[in-house]
């Protein structure tokens, strides 16, 4: 089948999955997990094959770290699974019920996306973690994973595109795009694709944000801020900006940049400066930075990079709202937080900072699916319409509205003698 | 000033719109309607001018209709303004609420989108119902109207400008453009602009989605159908089909299909034809419907189009999951109405029909956000995320994440010896 064929069929099965119930999802969710456990040899050698070639491709010690699908990751989605079963249904919820007239009566219930395409890199336990969530949020997926990871992908997408069939989920639900080609014509397939999710490098994902009129739900860049506010407590401000920078640099929530306000920053910058020196960062600042401790000159690009690195920035600034207008220009969105003691300036930040997430008083690794308690995410979007932050179930769906009359027509809403709406809230779900 | 001054001074004055409390929003609108009271004389004579130089150009009768803005579409105006006051406030509410640990909580909090850039026809009530809208709703917005109302457009812009600034709303948060190079340069300001909503012809709306890298709310077509089921009532399916089709045949709700199951073809059809010629409306059918009465021949193509005229194509089905099929593969996915009386095929045509509306035993033409208690719409959506359908004040919001710490750090949570995360949902609103 070409990607055309295969994209319709995952539209048509789309259709039916949308109406497919919670207990034949679960089922299906069950089955995938008893064959990963059943299968975890024929996982695991599939993976040693990807991670040899790998190797002698000389491919950085990190990717090898994210390929690399052994017993305990097998382990790790099978907990994911199952802790995915015992989540709520998101589809067939009813968001709001309205007597329009006796007898007309509007329900706001929600359903699947539809066909949602996903390109990710080389981690085998995205593949899982993304398919499932499509699953039980009843949308069909095509998938385009990384190369490196070929052997590995194709052996999890056949074991869960056979056990869900098995359950009684529409075939054709799921498919894995092998071509790198495949990619860019899924692009161009607006009319079977309804939502397209990138998990990969800022040039990708702007890549394909800039080529294609399908929605695209992510985040290029994640140029995140720590503010330390003239109130803040300073060992609490060391330790988050510690954890923000430090915890794990190579992700999008981690902080770039750090902003200071300037009441603080000679009493802070020195046991900061120590703090970060011992783990390694090097740091930029600018000039009333360079006055207050050693540190390299930071430039205009500096506050327009995210580094993923052990490098920080930083930024003496006169005011909250010099650190707000920083963060709205330079950032992108994604995760900001202040530290202050101050709770009215706490709340202050948090109204008018324009991210996707924003924090007071801990740090910005926080942002993440499963930290939130949304058991798991597809992604973490910058967007500003449909879903922001990390992208769990609640993303992966959208509404009907369903409006069940007795014959109701509008000529007899209109006009003189015009019937009246009643507009009366209902206490019910949807049932026709 | 230049359009981009104008979008970003926009988005400066969004990021203090976001924070403005409902008092000030809802004394805001009260001002503009007591000005509009206060100014009908001039916002009268504004509209002469239009209308005067719109019939020396020979306008159209109905695009003439919709100009017109006379003082009973002003008071229709005001009465909307005041009705939008009642309205509760859709930014600042908390979605959800979990504590993640012990001091450590998080909210899920509406907030406006940001910069809303709306393209719309030639009706002036559509400027005042839209940017008051925005103004509840918390978004900046910049209004591009048609060129026939610029007087009046004009005047009603600086009305409201200044009555929202003087209640104090930030300067700069509505603007109108004038002229038509404005909505190109618009469409490439991604960076100040977060949402385009167009209204207008078909073309014009696809042109925007194929031209934009910002986020379009909208619809091009509204091919809608009505099914008529096997099981339907006679007298009922008769009198929706007349009402879908013909009770204002030039809006995107009307019914440009009609698709009938075979069992019940040879009974209604001449009873429709006789119902649908009487109110002058041109009838095209497939071969199975020529068999049964005297119609046009109906080509493929007319399966696609959106007459938007007292014309209705008709195709003689063979099954509800035919019907179905037919309306998935042809329609817009705007909105589509089955007839029956057999609730469990009601049920199963609103679980498959892909659309944004889906109704059972009343009109197409009930899809508009007055008739659905959204209070007034800003458009309606055909999209398959954010919003669908019409489109009201809960979708000019987003939310942003809002986590509170006592300076928690993730390094805490994770390794040998982790905090395990509590996740226990909290009963409370937002509060710092």
């Amino acid at each position: 089948m070409d990607i055309k064929q295969i994209a319709k069929k995952a539209k048509a099965a789309s259709i039916q999955l949308a109406a497919v119930g919670s207990e034949t999802k679960n089922n299906a969710l069950g089955n995938i997990a008893r064959a990963l456990e059943k299968n975890k040899a024929a996982i695991s050698s599939a993976n040693t094959a990807d991670l040899k070639k790998a190797e002698k491709e000389n491919l950085a010690a990190p990717l090898l770290k994210r390929l690399k699908f052994d017993e305990s990751k097998i382990r790790e989605a099978v907990e994911g699974l199952n802790s995915l079963i015992g989540l709520a249904d998101p589809v067939g919820v009813t968001q709001s019920a309205l007597e329009l007239d006796k007898g007309l009566e509007l329900f706001k219930v929600s359903c699947p996306i539809g066909v949602v395409g996903i390109v990710f890199e080389s981690r085998p336990d995205a593949l899982v973690q993304i398919s499932s969530l499509c699953l039980k949020s009843g949308n069909a997926v095509l998938m385009k994973g990384g190369s490196e990871a070929a052997n590995t992908n194709r052996i999890l997408a056949d074991i869960i595109s056979r056990e869900t069939v098995a359950a009684g989920i529409p075939a054709g639900w799921l498919s894995l795009l092998e071509a790198r080609s495949d990619v860019t014509e899924m692009l161009a397939m607006d009319e079977h694709i309804d939502l397209v999710i990138p998990r990969g490098s800022n040039e990708f994902v702007r890549y394909i944000m800039e080529n294609t009129n399908i929605p695209v739900l992510g985040h290029a860049d994640g140029i995140c801020h720590v503010y330390i506010d003239s109130k803040a407590d300073i060992d609490m401000a060391v330790r988050i900006t510690v954890d923000s920078k430090t915890q794990y640099v190579a992700v999008c929530n981690a902080a770039e940049t750090l902003l200071v306000h300037k009441d603080i920053a000679g009493n802070i910058l020195p046991q900061l400066k120590a703090a970060l020196t011992n783990k390694g960062v090097e740091l930029r600042g600018c000039e009333r930075t360079a006055r207050l401790i050693d540190v390299l000159p930071a430039t205009e690009k500096d506050w327009r990079t995210e580094y993923l690195d052990f490098i920080l920035s930083i930024r003496v600034v006169d005011s909250l709202e010099d650190a707000v207008d920083h963060i709205n220009r330079y950032g992108s969105r994604h995760t900001d937080v202040i530290v202050t003691a101050d709770k009215e300036r706490g709340g202050r930040f948090m109204d008018y900072v324009d991210s996707a997430c924003v924090f007071m008083n801990c740090s910005s690794r926080f942002n993440d699916g499963y930290r939130f308690g949304l058991g798991a995410e597809v992604g973490i979007s910058t967007n500003k319409i449909h879903a922001r932050g990390p992208v769990g179930l609640e993303g992966l769906v959208i509404y009907k509205w369903r409006l069940i009359g007795a014959g109701n027509i509008v000529a007899d809403y209109s006009g003189k003698d015009a019937r009246a709406f009643t507009h009366r809230p209902l206490k019910k779900d949807f049932k026709v």
